[in-house]
């Protein structure tokens, strides 16, 4: 009885480390690995921030907290590490991803998005990882934080982070009002001037992971 | 047969995402639940940024990469998460951790800066958790990157930042030549100047965790 209970012990401890080293290495395929094709355009919202700020207070009236997913996708070139980045009139840069619909789950949210943004099947393989960040709105104009700041008992939006594991031969299907660039992180690495708050702190938030580039 | 493996994946389904959820649920207790004590000046390395230099580049030619390990502790007060910081001659402040010894595991070798920095003993029940960022220093004198950047092949210095539990009741004893103080994360987001290139940041790599404030 004591011997089986200590056998057990060992056998969770090896689980337990063997599965923190394993969420910590990154598989990255080559960005020529994927496919990458086109497709009508996507009709966008909030092109003028008044109109965004209004449409936050109206939703926040009706459904409080608005929630927004947001998809990491990494690929490998020239050695290091590089985030898709869907890019609009040639200026605006934007992660994967957008609101959820009232009562949905982050994953399925996102899930939803990756479909309607990039046309990813959910059913191909791919990984919706873990949470690597948030960032809360507190207030309808205001700057975000990546902590809920003291006295805020009702933030207005909270951004949530995913990394997200593209399933191998991946294909990407973009709309044509956008572009897909891959990004280096050496160059996201705090500018925010041109990629905004939220990606120009990625390079931090995905610190903690070892990347493993893989030959194909 | 099939009837069975359906249910085992599920089975593996539950767990997996309980497991996930509860990792990015941190509890945290009041400040007042934790004990603090005061003992003698511990002697300290590398009051000349000149020095260190030296210091690094010999170390480097003997032992190669130097790895730091150091801890994030975290407590509540006033209903927000605040971080146990030692702060040495009124401004300079750290993270309780430090270099590892060649061969030396991360986690040992924080257990062990962590006894003889705050007389932490690790069979009291402390928990060393995931490693939350890493920082890269590509040349001697050079800034610190949450990645390695391109075409460096020979990093000279990695540090790690671990997310460690302390166990309820924990006694912490102080060198006299420190305080430790805790200090909230607003005050912190940012603010380089104060709190130097590492611990400003820390709001970031710990934006993924909810925190869980307990009542004792
Ligand atoms: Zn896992
Ligand atoms: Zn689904
Ligand atoms: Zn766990
Ligand atoms: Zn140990």
């Amino acid at each position: 009885m004591g011997e089986e209970a200590r056998v057990s012990d060992m056998e969770e401890n090896t689980t337990r480390s063997n599965h923190l080293v394993d969420e910590l290495v990154v598989d990255l395929y080559p960005l020529s690995s994927y496919y990458f094709g086109s497709r009508d355009a996507l009709p966008v919202k909030d092109e003028i921030v008044s109109d965004r700020v209004v449409r936050l207070k109206s939703n926040y009236a009706v459904h409080g907290l608005r929630t927004c997913v947001e998809a990491v996708l990494l690929v490998e070139l020239f050695k290091h590490p590089h985030v898709l980045l869907l890019q609009y009139r040639n200026s605006i840069f934007k992660l994967p991803g957008g609101r959820l619909r009232p009562a949905e789950s982050d994953i399925e949210g996102l899930e939803r998005k990756l479909a309607s943004k990039l046309s990813i099947n959910e059913n191909v393989g791919l990984e919706v990882g873990e949470c690597i960040g948030m960032w809360w709105r507190p207030n309808f104009e205001t700057l975000l934080y990546p902590f809920l700041p003291p006295n805020v008992n009702h933030p207005k939006e909270c951004t949530k982070i995913f990394l997200v594991r593209p399933s191998l031969n991946q294909q990407f299907v973009v709309p044509k009002n956008y572009k897909l660039l891959a990004v280096p992180l050496c160059q996201i690495h705090d500018n925010e001037k041109t990629y905004g708050p939220i990606i120009s702190q990625l390079p931090k938030l995905l610190s903690k992971f070892s990347f493993n580039m893989m030959e194909i």
